[in-house]
């Protein structure tokens, strides 16, 4: 059966050329174990249904496992990490903010010559491995590192302040839908061309044949910055997008967050060994905040990609690398209200979503754009004074809701974004809601404090019209719907955006929108409530960024994503 | 049916989704009319094995198709080019290598500020059509083109110096074939995610439910600089990439070559009028080689992208700019004589494939490395300097053939050229051939001069270790293979390379430089003799360019030349 990305074999509805299969050559057979769920992930991709082979409910795992990842996560505090190439540097500096005290555990540090030596060497065996054995390879490792889901809650919730939930879900069963998201493009992109053709051209009296061949030729060493609120999640699409390309990575994990990805690479590593495949495949390249060696990394000529995730400024000295770049970096996510069904319920969902993790989201709405002139809503006309007040009560109710508040705020990661809050009050406009500490009952020294909701008008740009990363919510008072959208366009152009909240009943001024801001190349998320909020993109669904405004310029997971970590090289013999 | 890339409804191995059909609203629709080689170029593109739509033999054409086209292109000489929008200047300066005087043909130019503001303002409409109204309305271009086929090779030969069936065939077919390629695989990566789906998460006790929706948004106004060999194959690639993405686009040809794109461009503004669409979607973009405006152009902020074939400088220019950007720069093409079944034979290849067009082409081999042992041939062993003598007759035999050479060779396109050519006895090494005048039997002014063929040592890298555009060819005396091969690749690293030719009798060596020379991202052509040269990339199966080595950042057509070119966005609404 040929289809039209399908040249050759079809099975599961997955391409699998006969030429290939011989290629196999490792003890155990990835592949084999893994190609259903690897064609089932690939045709998720082009479905964008909801798919995921990791349950996110805790319940669906062991009962115990929550139970003896927190003991172990209190026997590792204070002690060297284990399950890495040892080194005689161990360096940590990790501070939990819902203890407020260093976690201890150390990390083995080697030199940035040594990093890149080791990888290079890696490189000629990694590289040459066929598609189908890495892909086979990385979803095993994914399998494991599902058996590791709550140890990696535990040293996410120590380093990010995530809630434990998020930190369950978001470095567990979501980062490890990102990451077979990247290898199943991966799979599927490095296959499109058959891997050899014979090419008959007609020449009138004779035919001219060349067989030809196509290879995916990796670029090379790849390195993964990451960010301190999402060590795994943001880190672990470049780590396997690279990693099915065949392109040796190392892992720069922000010095305050490095716990959950070290759990990770060693599981990487260990099964790497297993494999007889080597495993500095995948390096965790430490550092600390007195000595970075992140630049010395990226402007090293062995270094042929970069992912990056973090704030604009080094994103930008990233994109002017002379390298493949991935950036996601931070923009300005609007919210306009226009007409609603149901103004309170509309006001809960926009502050769960800026509560959320104590808004340190890239996805949080930070900017509400409301018309001077009011909502509609089915109970009849809000002003905007009404609105306001609307939307305050909700954010009061969600943080003094004893079974909310501390659950959905989570801890601030750090001081500076601590200090970010408690002088926004002196940013201008009018302070609605000022911060104060929250009480976490299981922490009592938890780093957790309310948010800060402020009233500014549309001429007020220099205060609202920038990333305030934290709980800080703004709400802009503007002449009508036109001047709201224009000024969300021109933000999204100049300062870019992730995400765009919409609440409107009028399907022709949605369709406006959409085209308005999607010309801006910002989604955006119209009417949601219930359980639906902006701040989740869910993979095989949703494009995380897309890689259109200074917000960053790559997309998880898009085809670039993946075609820019590899060459394809087609080679001709005369027959 | 379902298939991975076709999450829909499929129709003759093609998807189609039945919730777009309902967007063809042009007087006629071009989609429904070329579906058919649209789903088959798809097809194509991903089978790799020959196809063209177009015929590249004029006797598949009208009788007096020639005769006619031979007859108007005289009457055009002296007069103002008609079917482009009309200027109150009129600007023109190109000179036939043919018969070195001025052709005297007049285009209109329009202000850089009136261009862009033309452009801007049919961005609105042409990014506002569906994918498939694109594609249909650029496939119906590409059938009216063929119609021109013959105006268009004259044109050619007489801006380029190329002799009348390879003006035909690479202005002709083979472009066309280039730019069905872009438009069939823009089609196809718009359109690899649903148009809307209905996202179902199942949340325990109820489900969360979500429309979404996918799109691919244009980036913008494009640019395509050209270049003053290949007018129409080098351009048309960008141009037809950047309106199935819906771009619109300008086309700044080079001085020296305008008449062939300026064809191509009116018939496409001629359709589009039909259409009811706006002729400015694409503009020929002319200027002078006093008052050139590329840069003018290229940094202004309302061009989102830019395409470019040409020189190393301004191609690392083009790529400094902070745009989307797709080169064509030159290279060291090399290749390597280790083996053979029959010398002559292979000389006679590598004559031909250096001498055609005078090595004006970016795919021509120019250095060709040769053990200091010979080669080892079917008839016994060559010593070093017998394979050079096999060389040097193979050039002069075919130089010197009244049927082949001034037919093979054409002319110089510019004086530039005739100069590095008549100066490079001087470059060092030792003169094998020396360049001399070559008479044209239709032609008697014509700028057809014969190659120079230089042998020069290992260590004469600054001689033979870049371009020397035009017929030049260095032998290079190397130690051996494994050295020729370090210097091939050190080469292609530092100063890219579009082809690489190998003569090479072991599977074995074969397997290791295809290895060696993949790995700086250069295709292999080996073996090659009969009708097969090397300097011959097929559209819908020969990537050109690989885009991973200096020689440029862009491939025709991977999935990347599209993508780079349209955002995907996605919307959310809550249902």
């Amino acid at each position: 059966m040929v289809g039209i990305c399908n040249p050759d074999q079809m099975s599961n509805g997955f391409l699998i050329r006969t030429t290939r299969i011989n290629y196999f050559c490792y003890p155990m057979n990835y592949y084999d174990k893994h190609k259903d769920v690897l064609a089932t992930a690939v045709a998720a991709i082009y479905q964008r249904k909801y798919w995921s082979p990791y349950p996110e409910s805790p319940r669906a795992y062991a009962e115990d496992a929550d139970a003896k990842a927190k003991e172990a996560f209190a026997k590792q505090m204070n002690q060297n990490f284990d399950g890495l190439t040892a080194s005689t540097n161990w360096v940590g500096e990790e501070v939990s903010p819902f203890l407020q005290t260093g976690i201890g555990v150390k990390y083995p540090q080697h030199s940035v010559d040594e990093l890149l030596a080791n990888a290079t060497k890696a490189q000629q065996s990694w590289g040459s491995t066929s598609v189908e054995t890495r892909a086979g390879l990385l979803t095993e490792s994914l399998e494991r590192i599902k058996g590791r889901f709550f140890d990696i809650a535990y040293a996410t919730m120590h380093c990010t302040g995530q809630a434990n939930m998020m930190s369950f879900q978001a470095s567990g069963p979501h980062a490890n839908d990102r990451a077979l998201e990247a290898v199943a493009m991966g799979l599927q992109q490095q296959t499109i061309f058959p891997a050899e053709v014979e090419w008959v051209k007609p020449m009138g009296k004779f035919d001219l044949k060349l067989r030809k061949n196509y290879k995916s030729v990796p670029k090379g060493v790849g390195l993964v910055i990451g960010c301190s609120t999402f060590p795994v999640w943001n880190t672990v699409p470049g780590v396997y997008a690279n990693l099915i390309c065949g392109n040796v990575t190392l892992v720069k994990p922000h010095p305050k967050a490095v716990l959950p990805i070290a759990i990770v690479i060693a599981e990487l590593q260990k099964l790497l060994t297993e494999a007889g495949l080597d495993p500095n495949t995948v390096q965790l390249a430490v550092d600390t905040s007195d000595a970075p060696i992140t630049k010395q990394l990226a402007e090293n000529k062995a270094i042929k990609l970069v992912d990056f995730t973090g704030s604009n400024a080094f994103g930008d000295y990233v994109e002017s690398l002379p390298k493949t770049t991935f950036t996601e970096k931070a923009g300005v996510n609007c919210a306009l209200i226009d007409s609603v069904a149901d103004m309170k319920a509309v006001a809960g969902n926009l502050a769960f979503s800026a509560c959320l993790y104590s808004g340190q989201m890239c996805t949080a709405p930070q900017t509400i754009f409301i018309a001077e002139t009011g909502v509609k809503t089915s109970e009849g006309h809000f002003s905007y004074d009404e609105v306001v007040v609307s939307i305050s009560e909700a954010f009061t109710g969600l943080v003094n809701n004893p079974k909310m508040g501390a659950n959905i705020l989570g801890a601030l990661q750090s001081d500076v974004t601590l200090n970010r809050l408690q002088n926004a009050k002196n940013l201008g406009g009018k302070v609605v809601l000022d911060t104060a500490l929250v009480k976490n009952e299981e922490f009592e020294n938890s780093r957790t404090h309310s948010p800060v909701l402020l009233e500014v008008s549309a001429a007020d740009e220099q205060i609202y019209g920038q990333e305030c990363f934290g709980p800080v919510t703004f709400i802009v008072k503007t002449s009508n719907i036109k001047q709201s959208l224009e000024i969300m366009q021109e933000l999204a152009v100049s300062k870019g955006a992730l995400t765009c909240s919409c609440w409107c009943t009028d399907a022709d001024k949605c369709s406006e929108i959409e085209t308005q801001m999607n010309a801006a190349f910002v989604p955006v998320s119209f009417n949601f409530g219930g359980a639906a909020f902006v701040n989740s993109h869910a993979a095989f669904s949703d494009l995380h960024v897309t890689g259109g405004n200074p917000a960053g310029n790559a997309s998880f997971t898009n085809a670039d994503f993946i075609t820019k970590r590899f060459v394809w090289v087609g080679n001709r013999y005369g027959i």
